[in-house]
């Protein structure tokens, strides 16, 4: 099965035409993050810019992905276009487990109007939080205009991807389990929308009152726009298309306020400032080898020297 | 209450010496990760090299906190004085609920024997990967021949993290919910000893032929060590004497193979390409800056340039 191998510009103008699996294999190449990723990059970045992204997150098993396929399903009853990127590590659409029987998602994977991608969070720091905004723009490139990117809402990274969208969407569940504690502070922050999914089960009323506290408690309530708080059941649609409603109300007011021109600015100048410091910690890869590299670390661990004195003396050799 | 800021080398010798409160704010220090936390570095780093880090990870909710608490009093039985850091974001420990009663900690936050400590998850990327080996080596250069190290094993940098103790503990639980799905593969690679924890609950064996299918599917199957699995009930403690001596047979069996000092070379040599990283990222974000960092963040920000384009002109005033 040799498949010829195109160069990206060709596969970039190729998924441009509309060929899916083109664009399968463009978004690879955005994740490996290589120099065939930055010329994407180059390609896609004139052509976005009139893509919008909703950011769901929240704890492992508060029904995400259950949810996601939901509003892929409102969305489509209203004909619109849209692309889906799970950053889920716990996600079924995450692992090939699209065709599986777990949530049904069968008529989204063969529908043309939708595109599902999965995207690896695991290798190098940093690479997951410089591949989504490209991969993002590379679905916008190709006339996109919804771009749900769904995220685990628990770790460093995660909540900052997470942070990254148009309008970001928290999704918790009655009872806010322990899973929910983690981060909780880190997700009130980045909440545009919050959702109490599942909320058919108990407790959905008193997480309501919590939520609502927390936001009388927190900056938030000072802020032009309070986070509306929506009552979903993912595994029957209810309440998402309120939730939907809730969304483009945010889109809305970060237009008409200027938050979401704001927020791309700093989202753009944060990108630039990561790409400078990766091409710097390329340089630093590229430092660390050779006899003096390996004369020092041996020096490290028979803690003859400490690694600071050691990284000192490795940054000097070269700046001379 | 103006309490007067002792420099970092006193406060060293005043936590050296025994005193709890210096250790606290020297681990403070670290945690901020500035210019004094490298001067503490450089004095623990002769001192340290004869502790042993035992991680403890798994998904929110696992009941880690609960098993720590348990282990701490098992240790202490044995008159062994440890210290325990706590990076998980749902511990109990973090976030000062050390005094609640959510778990009976109160006994252990009173006894000497033992010093907790919590770290701050958030802040800047690769802040933590930093932070907690030198947080480690400041406990124990002051003495401590164990220290515990709680930590969330979902996400990219906590997951990392976790893997980065002499001993890794990989605690799940009967059933092995959504939250566990989330990482399964990177929890896998990282373990040394498996617990399942709530042993008591319903779906304990199934737990067990799942790990040991994936066991003997995996790697792992064909190294010298074979992860145990071992069942746990952290409320009760049952269990947890058996824990601790599969540790210390993990312990023995890495030291007698060489692997503890493969790895700690193989972490040092990372923490050393880490430090040499973030030091160009600190001379990055000092390019961000100025005029012309103005005008090309405008450039992008309306589509005239691409960021791959702007970083290039950004770092060729560096280098010129």
């Amino acid at each position: 099965m040799a498949r010829k191998r195109l160069p990206a510009p060709e596969l970039f103008a190729s998924a441009l035409a509309g060929d899916r699996s083109s664009l399968a294999r463009l978004l690879s190449l955005i994740e490996r993050g290589d120099d065939e990723a930055r010329e994407i990059g180059r390609l896609a970045y004139p052509l976005s810019g009139d893509g919008y992204t909703v950011g769901l997150t929240g704890a492992p098993g508060a029904g995400k992905s259950t949810l996601t396929s939901s509003i892929i399903g409102h969305l489509r009853s209203l004909d619109l276009e849209i692309a889906v990127l799970a950053i889920d590590p716990s996600s079924p659409f995450t692992g090939g487990a699209i065709l599986g029987d777990r949530v049904r998602m069968q008529d989204h994977a063969t529908d043309p109007g939708v595109f599902i991608r999965s995207m690896a969070t695991r290798g190098h720091l940093g690479g997951l939080s410089l591949a989504t905004p490209e991969a993002v723009r590379a679905l916008d490139a190709i006339g996109r205009r919804w771009i749900l990117v769904e995220t685990v809402g628990v770790g460093q990274v995660e909540v900052e991807v997470a942070g990254k969208a148009d309008t970001t969407v928290v999704v918790v569940n009655p009872g806010w389990g322990d899973s929910v504690q983690a981060n909780k502070a880190g997700l009130m922050e980045i909440a545009d929308v919050f959702v109490i999914n599942k909320a058919d089960r108990k407790g959905a009323d008193e997480t309501r009152r919590d939520l609502m506290q927390m936001l009388d408690l927190s900056d938030l309530a000072h802020e032009a726009w309070r986070p509306p708080i929506l009552n979903t059941t993912g595994t029957t649609g209810e309440g998402v298309p309120e939730l939907w409603e809730a969304v483009l109300s945010h889109r809305a007011h970060a237009e008409e306020s200027g938050i979401l021109k704001e927020r791309r600015t700093f989202r753009l100048r944060e990108e630039l400032r990561e790409i400078i410091a990766q091409r710097l910690g390329r340089k630093a890869r590229a430092i660390c080898t050779g006899t003096r590299w390996d004369e020092l670390t041996e020096e490290v661990v028979e803690r003859t020297t400490d690694p600071w004195t050691a990284a000192d003396e490795m940054l000097a050799a070269v700046d001379a």
